[in-house]
């Protein structure tokens, strides 16, 4: 049976170019890079080339790139780094309630830890607002980590507005995004976004997984995450994953050279894709913001089912599709982001992410828009909720 | 030129077979692990397998392996995460002075948050004495990390003696091990050796550089290190590395079927090498233990000259092989082991590392001695101090 993958924002293939890159590096090339003799230094000038790339595609100096091991340990190192190394400065940290797990589990840790934490609203379309950020900021403020768009609504939220902003209060609060979704779909300049950190993952764009960055600005006041050896510039221990690293810039390269078509190609599939299941099913709804919204993400409720069921028949019909986030897809729990934004529970549990690459074509639009209708139908015929409404 | 490689402490070139192992996962198979269609499924199960070669390894449960980006996390998340669980015990942490940095700095930046840490001395081959670490415990003592075997010098510590002794408290102390240089190389049973928490690196045993594992027994009180998702049973956040994993899993299979003969093969070139350079040069110490040492590790200095003079000229005739630990070559600073093990500076200095691996061969021994022994020559020539002496 063929596959159709609809899932990019839990996780890409990767390119072949990607792959052929790595490949030296796992064999004739293996070298530890922190070591001085020739295996070393080959493996040195790889990871500094691939830190080139990343750099450039997010508009930053390549001494602002630290390697990590995915988007995970980026936001955990931003935020825990950021809090301990200016907690004499203050305690407060502020950040929105449809956040990734990643920062979010990582700022319920730091309250144990002493730390507190503003966890924002969003309005119905998942966007803060720019005025509740302000009115947020006491003074003892050092930190605000809002995504540059969510991972599963694919609301856009208001970063450079928020940047400009803060680059003009009279003292410093720390800014942070975690561009893992945006890096590779739309433009992301670390400059006109007035960031100080920010956090990419290598595995959405095409690369490995197990590999990703965290920018930060220099001047940042912040403590090392992983602490030991000294690697990536002293600030991040661990020996470097070269081949990972390699094929990470190599995926970012590539990105970065076609961006504009494929944001132009993904989201005229993406309104093709939303266009077809809204004309052609009942009661669905469309979560995130009908403009502001990543090229590639589609997210859907369908009144009366339950998005499990949903997936599990797409499964079966060879589509690759996601309900919440990957991490929490299989939990019981409905996804916190839609409960953020106003859905109640029972609508909430029947949603659907179809999130596009650049491998999908019109065909597969078309022939997944017949297969949800098909589903939908199907899995409504046997709903109580659905009967009792008709 | 040929390159002779002899610094597989530092890191060691990925098997064919691994690479082999891994390539699927990258392309074909790139699924992420936390979903519920085929793709997701199929790259569980290479998870899951992969857990149990790594289990298998060590004597453990498949449910007691967590997968890290490394050695460094592993250590990073024993050390904080044992800390932070149990710190209404006790605050005191022992260790000893010659653990890998990813322990040390740990430990240094835990006393920053209110840790006491005991470092303890070791004698002049290396080895903690098991009475000095009971000696240590007080009542706020909550854990105990101590190295398997040092990078460095090749020394294997008591660590089945000291785990034996803390079995028979009457309270609880965790006791973890960094297991980075044994895995692999003699035999390591966490049962045997009675230890909560074990650190293993992938690129250490021919696997892939950026993923590892911390073994954790079952019923240890520990917090997450990486938050977010609720991966690896909720323990480690962060999407899984797939082919990394999966590449480290076949690594540790290879590894386990042929532990008897490498270790056999290796001790005998490591002998070979030693007898060697002893015979032919003068004034050369051999550092660590003579008998309980790693099969592989060969650990020497050569008074009146540097190490990185050595290394340079090592490196000039194809030869790679390390100064002191991979992540501290490079700096000025002569090796806090060496120093622990009671050398003078001057001495310290010239200290030259060979570690072997499965690849290696007589003929390469016998090109080193002669290598060394010509270079050490011409360097005492430059050197004052030599000509002092004289
Ligand atoms: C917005 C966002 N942040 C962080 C992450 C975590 O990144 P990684 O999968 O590299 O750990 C993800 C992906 O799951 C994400 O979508
Ligand atoms: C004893 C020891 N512990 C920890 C590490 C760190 O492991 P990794 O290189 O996977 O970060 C190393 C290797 O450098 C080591 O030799």
């Amino acid at each position: 049976m063929k596959r159709i993958y609809m899932d990019h924002a839990g996780t890409t293939p990767v390119r072949k170019e990607v792959v052929e890159a790595m490949l030296p590096y796992f064999t004739e090339k293996f070298g530890n890079a922190s070591t001085v003799y020739s295996y070393g230094r080959e493996a040195r000038k790889a990871v500094e080339e691939a830190r080139e790339k990343v750099a450039a595609l997010i508009g930053a100096d390549p001494k602002e790139v630290y390697f990590t091991s995915g988007g995970t340990e980026a936001d955990n190192w931003a935020l825990r780094g950021i809090a301990y190394a200016n907690k004499e400065k203050g305690n407060h940290i502020i950040t929105t309630a449809i956040e990734h797990h990643a920062v979010l589990h990582t700022c319920e840790d730091l309250e144990k830890k002493g730390f507190k934490v503003t966890y924002l609203p969003v309005d119905k379309y998942g966007r803060v607002r720019v005025e509740d950020v302000i009115n947020a900021i006491n003074d003892k403020t050092i930190l605000i980590s809002i995504m540059h768009a969510n991972n599963e609504i694919g609301t856009i939220e208001p970063i450079e507005e928020i940047g400009q902003v803060l680059k003009n209060l009279d003292r410093k609060i720390y800014f942070h995004t975690d561009a893992v979704q945006t890096v590779g779909k739309i433009p992301v300049d670390v400059n006109k976004l007035n960031v100080d950190l920010l956090s990419i993952s290598s595995h959405k764009i095409y690369g490995p997984k197990g590999v990703g960055a965290l920018y930060i600005k220099k001047g940042t006041k912040i403590q090392s995450f992983m602490t030991g050896g000294g690697q990536e510039f002293g600030k991040r221990a661990g020996t470097e994953n070269v081949s990972g690293i390699v094929g990470f810039g190599k995926a970012a390269e590539l990105i970065a050279s076609e961006l504009e078509e494929q944001q132009k190609k993904l989201s005229y599939l993406r309104d093709k894709l939303i266009k077809g299941i809204m004309e052609n099913i009942s009661d669905v709804i469309l979560n995130g913001h009908p403009v502001d919204r990543l090229p590639h993400n589609v997210n859907l409720c369908f009144k009366y089912i339950e998005g499990e069921s949903l997936l599990l028949n797409l499964d079966l019909k060879g589509i690759c599709a996601s309900s919440g986030s990957a991490c929490t897809s299989g939990s019981l729990e409905p996804s916190h982001v839609l409960l953020a934004i106003g859905l109640p529970h029972e609508i909430a549990h029947g949603s659907l992410r179809l999130t596009l690459g650049r491998d999908n074509t019109e065909e597969e639009i078309d022939y997944v828009v017949d297969a949800i209708k098909e589903i939908v139908e199907k899995l409504r015929q046997m709903s109580p909720l659905y009967n009792q409404k008709k």
